[in-house]
């Protein structure tokens, strides 16, 4: 058995230098959060390994998209799924709206009465909403739209993306797949409704599952960090199921609690019963706000891995 | 201001005269949940409300099922809105495969290599899993697959079970839409990939967002129940969102919390702000397990509705 | 394996019914709450045993106060153990104060300036602090103050309080011996020690330890049911512990999580580690509001053995 | 409005760059998290301020003992209130027991028969606590135990312990009282029954009142860290509402949540409508594991405090 040595603060310490410390200093949440590096960097260096990261609850509006923008352009992600919400938030940004900073216990009618919409203790104004959809309807216009799946829409609509700053911007100019089974659940989906009425976006979403299940196939191994719950999360883990081999590294960030039985809350444990992780896998599950857990990870592991320039998987449809 | 009276409570008390004591009775969460079947009490008895279900979390593995098909059969719903892993769950059993009681802590490992797969404390074998595609691929081959809506896909599926025990037959036999947005998320959408690889299953999920849409376009009012977060919390709030008028009557039943932000556990309060609920709706937020929240909101509504009969809004594409 | 039947919901339904329905019907939370009450009642059934209940969280401001009374009277408690907020609160009401409802969203600093003291959605006025000090003070002084146990002044004081309606007068009445080994924490706390200023209040806090280490090694077998976390959650397993023998019977209700570590969260299964809970016993964590599951369990109780008196067991400090 | 800056993280990164981009950068628990770390500077460099540092929860066994001394031995705290089962894992250790990682899913019943008594995913050895008794019963016999506050006691303990890497002796070595007005809940305070059996051990637990009052009464201004629930969360706010005049920072970090009415889970918000937050206080509720939290905010305010040498409050009860 090994002691708990108790973490050591000093100043000027990076924020790796803690999560070190966390690593046999520390139990609980410390202790897990150290884990999730350790299991990160792991899969970085594994070059066998595929890495999905999943992608719920609104972490655009809580100041996430460098962060996630950084993972991607790093090459510390393969494969992206995500939700409609996110992909409306960073289109909303990348074309030039912001969010902005309010309060957990504003005035919700008087924020309705101005048009400000709160997420928690972030503010969108409805401006946003009316810009996004033109220019969406704009954008839409000039993109080569033939029957696809929604992986290589958001692909195309990346491509055209001016703004560098944005997700689907650098997934494209990475070639890091985007999947959002739920696309259909969002002011995006409603907007590609909307201009599919007037226009053919021959958008196939269950086209969605070959090339996931394909890429499972494909990949000697697999990790992923799952970041909330959700359809992102339940995804990942339905590509593991369908093709029989659970994930080799898996990492989960989220503040649901299991008990009540949603997908959300579960644990990595219960995903081992399904061979949605592989028995023999390393896991951890982190109970933690990921606009706190996710940066502090990332942070670690630009300092651990500055001097190893991860490949990233290539996919067949990219070619 | 009105004193808290305190719970009574007495021998062969039924569930209603208990959430009828807390009512002035308690505070926190028993106060709530009086509310709650008071806000759903008076939604029914308004003629002009549309009254939407929205359904996430493993709730046929936790045994709401029957609960489900009774606020159908009752008339106290007009529009389902679940997950795709609901519906699974819900083909699971109407072909007549079954859900088991677990323990939240056995040991995966050995469930997996029993093809045990595990949801919190109940278990449910991979030969379910099998017997779902068999009898699926049967199904879809007698069913009459034209362009569709998700929602009338699920209408004609409903049509031809046999098994009279399920929410989806259920469903189609009252008339009830059911709109699943990340239908593609789930064994079930998976096999509706598989099977379109041979045969043509021609869904196009974004005609959803015009029929519900039309349906809140076209209701008085509105008013929602919704169970747990997700897909279907935000696709009827997005459906509200979109209309420019919030929701008349809102309750949520959650574990999720409110500060990490995602929209599961956001606040009705929060939705005032976006105008999905309405500023002078009556709503409440119940923090409690489903399983346990929801069978007494429905055993209280069924004693205060004994001798009124709901009639259920019809809808066009019914016509 | 059996396997999940559904929940059946019923018009008029007894609550008694509906937590048998939980019991094969539901998972999750639902089987949980039926366990609570199925382990309560061999518990009460059980002639050896002897039932601890610890009671922590406002549950007087919460409307529990009958409740908890019921559950004396009804000789399913023979040891009460609370916290010096839950005494005050009731001491509070037997002096003919009030508790208010209130909502959780309510401006605090315009409360804090109409002097009410908002405890989540129940508001507590100032008013009911001043008048608690001048009763205790008059109190006090009728009391017959000895070297004593904090226990035996509690049941001093219950005895000497002329409202039927209190715990504290109830558990007097009745024998239950009431510990709070934190009763320094309270503004009832406070008052002993103001008063302890010009008269002698010799109150012995440690002597708690004899008196209910006495009673677990006297008790062939233990139960408890734990209603949220804290001191009294801590000093019953505590008692377990030194005497070396855990609970046979254990439920506890609380919304606190495992995974931070501290003992409020803690759950069972890991009591056992500890020998605070028995590796046989029968125990269940419910996740619940104390507010909601309370009730219920006390309404089946009450159904299940109105033919079965218990005795409760008596303690030599009564003698 | 300020915008939503988003997180930008790079290699080596400091802990307090990255909370500083977490300032303007992240919304919902970053920052937070980022506020918190404000306020604490703030108050650090604010002279009228004295400084309460609560701690529940299983700190010392979560590695976090170094971090509690830090923040005495930098001056960061006037006044400590903590748990009987704090302080008891303080002195296990400084007599030179350990606890040592396990993990969260082990199986209590082995750990039981194995003498290994788990606290989440931390152990500690049955042997630790026959070594506390026998040590405990060593010190008591030298030290001068006359009339005295808990406060006191606690004092004369820290003195008397060699392990200068204890919370007690570094408390008493730098005159940062501690209290702990449920110390009789705990391990050492039955074993101060114990001894008191045959010596005198005449600690008066209620003249803690006196002492944190005058405190308050005399302090200028006043601050909180406060880090979970349970009675030293509550004795400090109790301390505040006697005194009239509440806290002008605070910070709260606690996983527990608001909606079940407890105080551990109730936010600074409803603290100030019972006056035990000042209405124009900087608060800010962080909802985070503790040993995350923690020794971020700890190593953020090293950095920024490192030219600054705050000097500690004195007290009349030391001269």
């Amino acid at each position: 058995m090994k002691e708990v040595k108790h973490v050591k603060v000093y100043n000027d310490m990076t924020v790796d230098e803690l999560i070190k410390e966390m690593r046999e200093g520390a139990g609980f949440g410390a202790r897990r959060l150290s884990e999730a590096v350790d299991i990160y960097e792991e899969m970085i260096k594994d070059e066998d390994a595929t890495i999905f990261l999943t992608l719920a609850g609104a972490l655009v509006p809580g100041g996430m998209k460098k962060v996630i923008i950084d993972f991607i352009e790093n090459n510390y992600v393969d494969v992206l799924i995500t939700t409609g919400a996110m992909l409306t938030h960073d289109l909303i940004e990348a074309f030039g709206f912001k969010h902005f900073h309010g309060r957990a216990n504003m005035n919700d009618e008087e924020l309705q009465i101005k048009g400000l919409n709160r997420i928690y203790n972030i503010l969108l104004p409805n401006e946003a909403y009316i810009g996004l959809e033109k220019r969406l309807e704009e954008i839409f216009g000039t993109m080569d739209l033939k029957e696809m799946s929604t992986r290589a829409f958001f692909y195309e609509l990346g491509k055209n993306l001016e703004n560098k700053n944005s997700i689907l911007r650098a997934a494209a100019d990475n070639e890091v797949p985007i999947f959002c089974p739920g696309i259909s659940d969002s002011v995006f989906g409603y907007h590609i409704w909307s201009y599919s009425q007037l226009h053919s976006i021959p958008i196939n979403i269950f086209n969605e599952h070959k090339e996931i299940v394909d890429i499972a196939f494909e990949s000697p191994k697999k990790g992923a960090l799952i970041c909330g719950g959700g359809v992102p999360k339940h995804f990942v883990a339905l590509a593991m199921q369908v093709t029989g081999k659970g994930l080799d590294y898996a990492i989960q960030i989220t503040m649901d609690r299991p008990e009540p039985g949603g997908v959300s809350g579960a644990s990595l444990n219960e995903a081992v019963s399904w061979n949605k992780v592989d028995k023999n896998a390393r896991k951890v599950d982190v109970i933690c706000d990921i606009t706190i857990a996710l940066p502090i990870i990332l942070a670690s592991l630009l300092t651990r891995c500055k001097n190893h320039k991860r490949i990233k998987k290539k996919f067949e449809f990219y070619e």
